[in-house]
């Protein structure tokens, strides 16, 4: 018989994670906080947990993806006693911090922590093009394996709870960026007369050209080593303004390309004109 | 005999385009303000026109390819007279008021206009990765269509000088967030000891996978309908929440997500939570 599985939490990660694992043939116990989202998968051979408690009583693997970190320490610290002996995989986004934190809670409520990062949307999880970093406790990892690969292609990042976050967030910041990117792009389009739909195509082909740059630019700031023969900031200095005078002259903002103007401005005004834009990550601290 | 052709401008990309139509076999002239860059061309079969005006005097066809707008302004007025009669393509970024006022003024001096965005980088320009769009004259992209095509697949965009600069400047801001996301990304993995190189692979994977993603936000804003089931400002004003917490958490500022947070939080305030994150994309103005 299939090992039974709780997953807390049904947002879209919450419902996907219970599809997969029901498919798989797991008896799946769900819980949400407010009512109503487990008709479908209950629908699909689920059970409807009453309370928090009970969905963790139910199983000895108990999946929690909810809105925020404050929310899992909240479901947590709610259901006590019931936590104990549990394998607790927390799928909610959350910093490093957030991970400990609810790592240290679930430790002291006599249950194992595990953290996963999800690398998928609801569609895709499940599928090949789904992965999941892990770390915390890695006895959990491997002892529930078989089932948490069921979610994707996992990969233990180590003991440290926090870790998976780190890579995360910092993972998201970047798709934020390309987020922002997108969306100024789609904005200046616009206002010139472009549609967003004829101009996405072109636009994911020229990132999908720049990526082997971030590799070389990723070797540059690992070796903290910025010469460079081929992306200067004199010359990404002057690019920007040309960008920023054309959105310009397009009533277009550029409230998120403005700052990074600033700091490649900053980088040539201290003398780095030569160096590559790479640079750049020395502007926003916590340097090594 | 191949047709004579001749490069204004020997940066990295006028360079590549010389050594593209050099070993197509076309005699080339070329002509850089500060001298010295000629020598490697030379010494490849070009001749270096001792002034621009030589150069232009050499060749029907004359492509540009100079720092920035300003610097193709001031050739063009330096050669005056020598530019009559000449199909000058001009490779120099720049925005679209930029093309449209060289246009004018490459007109009154007797020539004929023709604007090239270039999507390649100078090591794969005249690839099979290299694409141009043009814009401008048309008779002088159909003419020279197959010495243009050396340089990488042509688009014709319209008569409209401005518009291949609308396009590229749109594409470009697009790229600058992702490199802004991605310097973020490897300054908050280095804060939680990620090597740049651990941590670029698994972001150019995940942001391979948003691809879609911006197709689905596309059609959202040529609709200019932000109904969604996928991706609410709601759900990521709390993920970016998270993230700036975390990018804090280690120590490193987000002087670009921040503002990227703030248009989000103003969307929310405005009571669109439910909507689609595409409509951030009203919050850059420039709307139609």
């Amino acid at each position: 018989m299939n090992a039974p599985v709780s997953v807390i939490g049904l947002g879209n990660l919450g419902r996907a994670v219970a599809r997969v694992f029901l498919a798989a043939g797991h008896p799946t116990t769900v819980w949400n906080r407010s009512a109503g989202k487990a008709a479908e998968l209950v629908a699909a051979g689920a059970t409807s947990a009453p309370t928090a408690a009970e969905a963790f009583a139910a199983s000895p693997l108990v999946v929690v993806a909810v809105l925020d970190p404050a929310a899992a320490r909240d479901v947590l610290a709610g259901v006590g006693e019931a936590a104990r002996g549990r394998a607790v995989v927390n799928l909610t986004s959350g910093g490093p911090d957030d991970a400990r934190t609810l790592a240290e809670q679930v430790a002291g409520q006599g249950a194992d922590y595990l953290h996963g990062a999800v690398y998928a949307v609801p569609q895709t999880l499940g599928t090949d093009d789904s992965t999941v970093n892990y770390s915390g406790a890695a006895h959990v990892h491997e002892e529930w394996r078989a089932v948490l690969d069921l979610l994707g292609k996992g990969t233990f990042l180590g003991p440290d709870a926090g870790r998976a976050s780190a890579f995360d967030m910092a993972i998201l910041a970047g798709m934020y960026g390309m987020l922002s990117g997108f969306l100024h792009a789609a904005a200046m389009g616009r206002a010139g007369g472009i549609d967003a739909a004829e101009l996405t195509p072109p636009l994911v082909s020229w990132l999908t050209g720049i990526f082997p740059a971030l590799s070389m630019f990723a070797d540059e700031i690992d070796r903290g080593d910025y010469a460079t023969e081929e992306s200067s900031l004199d010359m990404n200095r002057s690019g920007l303004a040309t960008i920023l005078r054309a959105s310009a002259s397009l009533g277009v903002a550029a409230p998120t390309l403005q700052p990074f103007q600033d700091l490649v401005d900053r980088q040539v005004a201290e003398g780095h004109g030569a160096a590559s834009l790479a640079r750049v990550v020395e502007s926003f601290g916590g340097g090594g």
